[in-house]
C-alpha cells in the first residue's frame, strides 16, 4: 500500500474522530477494518495529550479485532449486550464497499451480525475507508457477494430462495485449509456470499428487508443507515460524504 | 386428561393422516406435541397393515421428540437441511394456540426455528391439537407470550424494541433449577416470551414481519400458513378447519 | 427457609469474606448459589462503609447470576477469558454437595464449565453453603448425580462408557416444559446427570480424571481443590473446614 | 501432484479397502483427506460391480467432506451420535502426520473432535495417506503444531498451561480474510495449534492424557490407536504398517 494511501486513510480517520467524537459522547462503538485502527490511534493520541477526556467514555467493540484495539489503547470496554437503540452515541466502522449514497456492504470478516447490532444501537454511524472501497453502485468493486449469515440447517433452502429473489450466484463460504467445511461465525451460523450483481441504491433497503424476512436468515450484510462516510483518496487527501450531500477537504 | 380428550385427539390425528398422507407424498414433516404422537401411531399402524406403503417415504423431524418418534416407528429419517421450499409434501405439527383463522403460536418448547424451517419447506402444513389450544384470538388462552428466538447479545436491545412495537411484557425465558440463567436453544440462542395481549388475526402476518426484521431476531413463534387444523373436542369428537372455511365431523 | 438457616448462611458468608478478602486481593471470583449472594452483600457493605477499598479490585463471574450480582453491586467486571492460572486471588463459590474432606459436586445449574475455569485460575477457592449441602460422602444427599458436560454427538457413547466405569444410572438432563429435548449449556453442550452412588473421598480425583479423559467429555462436576468451606448450621451458627482440618465458630 | 503420487495413494487406499472392508462389516466410518476419496471410490466401484454388497452397510462421516462423499456415492448415512464404543466395525481416515509407530496428528481441518469420536467408537481404525505425511517422529514434517480444541473462554489459561507442559509455541488459529478473529469449530470452540517440537512415540499417549485433563480442553489432535497405516510412496508403490510391524507391497 502506497504512502499516499496510508496518509489519506489516516487523515480521513483523524478527521472523522475530530468531527464526531465530542465530549458529549459517553458510549462509542469501534468497528473493524484497517482505517478504524487510525481512529483508535487518534483517540489514544488525544487522550494522552489531554485534548480529550476519555475517563467517562465506554467503548463497544464489534468483534475480536476491535476488542483488542480497545483493550490495547487502555480504554474502558463494554459488550454490546448492555445497550439498547440510541444508547451508543457514535460508531466508527469500516466497510467492504460504499456506494454513492453511502450504503455499505459489510461482512467480509463474517462479523456482520455484531457489527449491525452495534450500529443499530447507535445514534450515528460513521464509516471510514480508503477509496478502493468506494464505488458508484454496490456490487461494482466488491465482487465476492453480499455476506448473509444463516443458520446451518437452512443453507439449501435459503440458497434456493436467494436465487428466486434475484441472486446470480450463492456460495457457502468454505474454510479451506484452515477449517474443513464451512466457516462458522461467532454465533454458530454460516455465511452465504450472495452475488446480486449491481444493487441500485434505491433497492438496498428493500432487498435487506426481503432477505432478512426469510426463515433461517440471521442477518444481511447490507447497511443503509450511515450518517457520514470519510474516504481516503489515492493522492493523500480525503472526501467526506454525508447522507445526501458531500464535501471534499 | 380425560378419556374423551384422548379419544378426540386420537380421532383428529387419525383423520388428518387419512385425509392428507396419500401415497403421492414422498417427504413428510413430523412436528411436536402430544397429538402428533397419534399421527405417527396412525402411520405405523397403516404401514403395518399394508394399507400404506412407507418404503419410499422419508420423514423430517422438527426437533428431538419427533426425531425419536420417527426412529422408534422404524421410518426413514432425513434432516431438514436436505430440503428446499416445496420439497416436503406435507407436515403434521402441533401448536400452543390456534385462532379462529388457524393462525398459530408455537415455540413453547423453544424449537420454533426448526419447526418453521420444516413448515416453510412444505407444500401443506397441517396442525393437530386438542380444543384447549383453540381460541378466538391468539393471546387469549396462551398467556405466556409469543416465543421469539434472539441472539444472546441482543436481549436488551430487542426487549426495548418489542415494547416499542406494542408488547405489554417481555420475559427472557429462564432455566430455573435445570439451568442457571436463560434457556439456550438448539441453535445457541435464547427465547423472549413476549406478551402482545390479544393479537387480531389480521395483524398476525404484519407483526411477524415487523419483529423478524429487527436485528438480532432469529425467528418469531407466529405461524400464519396452516392449510388445515384438526382439533379434538372435549366430548370425543373433533373439528376440521381449513383456511377460511371449517367443517365438523 | 427458617430464620436460623438464613442467619447462619449470612454469618458463614460474612466470615468467609472477612477472613479471605484482604486488601492484597486484586482479582476476585464470584460463584453461584444462595449463600454467595451474602458474600457480595458483605463486599458491598464493607466498600460503602470504607472498610474495604474495592476501587482497584476486579470481579470475575462464573455465570449469569453472579455477573448480575457484580453489576448490581457496582463492582468492576471482567470475563474469565482474561485470566491464567493463579491470576485470580480468591474465589467464593457455592456447591450442590460438600463431603467431609470438602470435595464438592457442582453443576446443578449446568454452569460447571465456567465455574471450574474460574476455580482453576485461582490461588484459593472458598466454598460457602448451608448445612443441607454438607454430608459425609458425595452422593449421600445429592441424589441427582454428578453433572457431566458432554458434546451433543457423544451422549450415547459417553453414557455407555460411564456405566462401564461404575455409574449406576446416567440421565440426559431434559428441559421439560421450558425446552423440548435436552438442556443446552452456555457452551452449546448437554448434561449427563450421572449417579455413581456414594463416592469415597479418596476416589474423587481419580474419578474426575477418568471421566474427563473420555472423548466427548468437556467437564466433570467434581471439584477437589477447595481451600476452605464455610457452612451455615441449622441453629444459626456456622462451621469452617479447611483442607484436612476443621474449626467451629 | 505427480502421477506417481496419485497412483500410489490410490493403490494404498484400494488395498486398505480390500484388506479391511469385509462383508461382516455393517457400520463403516469414513474420514477426511485426499486419500480417503480413493477409499470411497473403491467402495462405490466394488458395490457397482457386485463384488461388495453395501445394502446392509451404514456409513458414518467424520465431518462435512466425508458426509458429502457418502451421499454422493449413494451410500447409507448415519450420524456418529447413534453409536457407542465398538459399534463401528472399521474406520478409514487420513492424517496430517504419521510416525514410525503409526501414531498420528490430526485436526489440520479443525474436525479432530468428530474424527476422534468416530475413531473411539470403532473396533479398528485404519489410516491412509501419502508418504509426505509419514515421518520418524511426530512434529518432524508437520510444523504447524498439534491442533487442540478448547472452549473460547479458556484460550489464555490453556495457552499458559501448554507452555508449562513443554509446548514451544501456541498459536490461536485465525480465520484471516475469511473470518475476522479465530476460526470457530463445528462445536463452537477454537483451535490452539501447539508446537511441542518433536514428540517421541513413547510420549504420545501421556501427552494426550495430560492435555485432555486441562479444564477447557475439549479434544487433542493426537491419535495413538491406529490399527494399520497404508502409505503411498513417491514411486507409485505403497507400504503397510501395522501396530508394531510393517510390510511393503
Amino acid at each position: 500500500m502506497s504512502e499516499n494511501i496510508i496518509a489519506s486513510k489516516r487523515a480521513a480517520a483523524y478527521q472523522a474522530i475530530d468531527d464526531y467524537l465530542t465530549t458529549s459522547c459517553k458510549v462509542i462503538g469501534i468497528g473493524s477494518g484497517s482505517t478504524v485502527v487510525h481512529c483508535v490511534d487518534r483517540i489514544a493520541q488525544k487522550a494522552k495529550s489531554g485534548e480529550l477526556d476519555t475517563t467517562n467514555m465506554t467503548f463497544v467493540p464489534t468483534g475480536f479485532q476491535s476488542k483488542q484495539l480497545i483493550v490495547d489503547a487502555g480504554l474502558d470496554l463494554k459488550d454490546v449486550d448492555q445497550f439498547s437503540p440510541y444508547d451508543i452515541d457514535i460508531v466508527f466502522d469500516g466497510a467492504d464497499e460504499i456506494d454513492s449514497d453511502i450504503n455499505c456492504i459489510k461482512g467480509g470478516g463474517a462479523c456482520l451480525l455484531q457489527e449491525k447490532l452495534v450500529g443499530k444501537c447507535s445514534k450515528r454511524w460513521i464509516v471510514v475507508a480508503d477509496h478502493s472501497k468506494h464505488s458508484e453502485t454496490l456490487g461494482e468493486n466488491w465482487r465476492q457477494g453480499v455476506p448473509i449469515e444463516v443458520v446451518p440447517q437452512s443453507v439449501k433452502k435459503i440458497t434456493h430462495q436467494l436465487l428466486e429473489v434475484g441472486a446470480e450466484k450463492v456460495t457457502l463460504r468454505q474454510g479451506g485449509k484452515l477449517k474443513a467445511g464451512p466457516i462458522v461465525t461467532d454465533n454458530g451460523n454460516v455465511i452465504l456470499d450472495t452475488d446480486f450483481g449491481r444493487i441500485p441504491s434505491s433497492h438496498v433497503t428493500n432487498l435487506t428487508t426481503t432477505v432478512k424476512s426469510l426463515c433461517g436468515v440471521v442477518e444481511v450484510g447490507l447497511f443503509d443507515y450511515a450518517h457520514a462516510a470519510y474516504i481516503g483518496r489515492a493522492d493523500g487527501s480525503f472526501s467526506v460524504y454525508e447522507r445526501k450531500k458531500s464535501t471534499t477537504k
